[in-house]
């Protein structure tokens, strides 16, 4: 089977993963009503081009909170590569760095961040805070020490999702050889802690542990938008966890606007879910993100054919990204206005 | 087959029950626009979850007009419930006390309200005022001493709906030994009267009977909801009786907005018809309402394994309220605001 | 096969009726997107109902344009009633005159005017204003002179619309022994000519020529109905021909509200499109109609039995008006406010 | 099988085809969303028939730019007709011409402007600007030479859009003996360029090189619609490009209001995408379009029976087109009003 564009990946990763591995990359919350809801925004809204801008091919590189991308594309953080490639994140890490891409690296890898670090690209590092605020420090300074440049953290996990896949498939542990490699120490693995009791003086409390720029993850109402920018947090992803986490959320393209207008540019808005085209990606940019990232396609490329996998779903994307902004009339992402999309 | 969800215990009941009697709990009025418009309208609304509140795990309990419950979930009357389990209400009444929660005894249930009392738990009344006052002054006087705490009033139905599933499967008598045990005296069973003559006045003239809290089921305009406030009645239920009696009425949750901006707080809202989800419990809360009713899934539950199926259902549901509640950022119903419910 | 409503009738209908005949009454024009809109604008809008009315059972009876009818529902003017059932429109007026309602023969009806009024019904009279106004008048003539107590000009038709069901049948002749009996004259039976040059001169040529109320059949737009109402016609029917005429006109329920603005009460205004249900009956009275003309169900019940089977679609429907009504907490069809229908 | 209407003729190329051509013509960019969408944009609007207007058949004869066109329907600019028959474009023309309407030749023609131009109709010709301006010019010059009346600049090609039906089938070449006639020069066929560096200056170029008019093909933003009028174009065509190229554009109709609100009349608007029914051409008209052009249809015209199918179709759509003006009351296309269309 030859692959065209995304979706064709998740036709092929269908095919070669373990069918309870696929649920558990592929499913959603309960009635996975924003999972698909996430995709169908983006169909919905439409695209006005602009004509005859006279300029060469778009400019696609650009830097996000600092670090050079190739494109306005990262890679989102999921957990659990090797459930897809035996290598798990490492090959992602690969095919990211040779991208030119930044890797959002999850907690919960299945090799350690360390071991992510080890492939030379461009790493940010995602992290639930662990009540234990000692181990949670203890992290972050690995990451620091592994080089990554930023910390992503989640804020719309305070519980876990209810994934009906997972429970029908009686998914609930890792295969025998698969665990959470960062979260091992004294010869344990430290079972990962979503606590509702985490709140914004935990985040004041990381910004002020670290250098590094500190993104929330998952924030689709402006007043918390509002507050994150006061608390000093350097960016935001607009997600709902890929549908994943509360369902029935609005799809994150719907939210991008409202966030936009509270944080009116004072930090960087990233946005991921549904993102599976160029023209996601460029309504995403129209709307007021810097940057989207990339979930789901990314392990379908990894169960497909590892790091190559990886590499051709990014290189598809970027022709598609590529092509929609010259379709556009745009010679780069910030020539975008947000008058080009309309319901 | 396992059970995950509420829809789960629907498609088990369906295997379990008498296709008739299937057809009687399950269809609604007409073309079952409104049947389907209820769960679909829950389906349709977003939840935009705050984050970062910092709290404990959320406090479900609560009182609804003075009496405890362990969560914002009642049990809605529904009929003839020794049609799905031969204890019929009895059964329902023992998961009920059980897990804590209300349980509407509707005047059409096929053991006694003494009997259903003798589980112990909580009971509000559900009655259809009788043109026959006296006998309608019976019937609360047997109420109030079998220990119910509200008497909830059926506004909906000065006529019987128009039920073409039960026309088809031509069942328009309850099998011998099930009745409206409410019903008899004196060695007959008494027919129900569903009047159009029954207004206002009869209202007024039962909230001076009794010292118990009136509830009214069935409001779905705004100048009702204004009138029975004014009227004296303690708490409305916003209800379409789960899309049985007049087709194509609106969603219950898509009027409650409506109810509460006239209600203005003056007294507490209640809503049924088509909560499937603890997202739905939500979403009704969010919007104004102090509690939902639940239905039909209950009676599926009953069928499935009586008294441990309705305790399973309650349970399911328990656990999705909490879980999205948390997801919400909410500690407690009482947490959740009207924008976090979006169009 | 036993019949529960209207939609049963054109089931069973289609079963006895030959394949040609049956697409000739059920088709619309081309793509027969106004055909299904008629119907699902219905099902879209919803109805609010009231509560606490305290009245008797609804009163259906009244007058619409000074004539007696036992309901709001009127029998709308259908051609080749013959092709249906051997008696033709004799069948169709003898079940009219039993129920107590108006049947508005049509023009192009396969017995006479004069035998229609055998039936001694109440008869309202349809026609095409014929260019040649000798035969047009002499037609109005036999109507009046027939016992006609209004007539029905239908103004859609400046040519006939295109009725793709009926090319691909090859059907554009009337079976031998069946033709149009009223334009019958001097042993030939005249084609009826559907002009672009009839215009609102000739209307006022009409209400000039006829004591009889005139009403116009067809109107859509609100400019229309002011010129009709200035112009001194007696009342309007909303109508897009059951879809029949031009292809993609709105439905007629989404523009009575329109057209009821615009008349503000000056004549009566009816609708016809897509009444199937009782339901149906109440939104158009809520949003302002005087009555609706029931088509298509019509001629279905004519199929599968003749007068009887008319009959039983009238009583059929009189029985979801009565309830619905009731329902409503209306009882008449004028308690009902344009407050109880919501998009 | 017999043709009713243009879709009908789209079954029956389909049959006659080779399925890689038929994919080729019938395909447009990606998920086809902006595909699907012009024709269900033309579906969602309806239509508000005028009444007793009192005139004969409707005028659809016209001038579009100077040039006398039978009907307010030109041939859109489509390449490579000898795919779908033997004589390629010549048997198109010969259609064009006997019809009345004028070809819009494309520059990606199968056989040369001249070969076209033999047939004797009408010609517009339409260009990719080449960057190679003097090739361009070569053009323009064969083109007026020719008899060409009118040039008509493809703007929104300055990529060309994915066609993964294409890519899925392996067509990226024309078949032996098949090239684009135009291009050919000295013994080679030079390969057409679409380039993003083609801006207004170059249109300003081609508007000063030539006394023809000077449309532009492809405008959807109103700023651009502002701005070509400002640079002296003398027309635009709303178009995109029949969802070939960028895909999720809005479709054509719904853009037309906002278009020929900027330009106020200033140049005449043609529109394409999507054209199936006489209502579709009506709905353009009455929202400001002097004409609209017909891209897929001719094409399966073509394919099913060269000139003579491609003579029916614009026969079958003159037809529906006098219809359907006929039915709104208008006695010629300037008649239409843009109340007559609502949402």
């Amino acid at each position: 089977m030859e692959v065209f564009n995304l979706r064709d990946f998740e036709d092929m990763a269908r095919e070669k993963l373990d069918p309870v591995f696929y649920d558990y990359f592929a499913s959603g919350a309960q009635d996975e009503v924003t999972l698909a809801a996430n995709e169908a925004a983006f169909r919905r809204l439409a695209l006005v081009p602009r004509i005859l801008r006279g300029h060469g091919p778009p400019q696609l590189a650009g830097r996000v909170l600092g670090c050079e991308s190739s494109m306005p594309v990262l890679l989102a953080p999921t957990a659990f590569h090797r459930l897809a490639w035996p290598e798990g994140e490492a090959a992602t890490a690969r095919a990211a760095r040779e991208a030119g891409v930044i890797m959002i690296a999850a907690m919960l890898s299945t090799i350690t961040i360390e071991e992510i670090a080890a492939a030379g690209g461009t790493l940010w590092f995602q992290l639930y805070i662990q009540p234990d605020l000692g181990f949670t420090k203890s992290l972050v300074r690995r990451a620091e020490a592994a080089g990554c440049r930023a910390l992503v953290v989640t804020v719309d996990s305070p519980a876990l999702g209810r994934n009906e896949r997972g429970d029908r498939n009686d998914f609930h542990d890792l295969p025998p050889g698969i665990f959470c490699a960062n979260m091992r120490g004294d010869g344990n693995v430290r079972q990962v802690r979503l606590s509702p009791e985490i709140s914004w003086r935990h985040v004041e409390w990381l910004c002020g542990e670290t250098q590094l720029p500190v993104l929330l993850k998952g924030v689709l109402h402006p007043a918390d938008a509002a507050q994150a920018v006061d608390c000093g947090v350097d960016g935001l992803i607009v997600s709902n966890h890929g549908g994943r986490q509360l369902d029935t959320t609005p799809a994150t393209i719907d939210r991008l606007p409202v966030i936009a207008d509270v944080v009116g540019g004072r930090v960087p808005l990233l946005l991921d879910g549904g993102v599976r085209r160029g023209t996601d990606v460029v309504k995403a940019l129209a709307l007021g993100a810097s940057a989207v990232a990339l979930g789901r396609p990314v392990l379908w490329g990894l169960a497909v054919g590892g790091a190559d996998g990886v590499a051709r779903v990014l290189s598809l994307l970027r022709g598609e990204l590529e092509n929609a902004l010259t379709l556009c009339g745009a010679d780069s992402p910030g020539a975008l206005t947000k008058d080009q999309v309309v319901g």
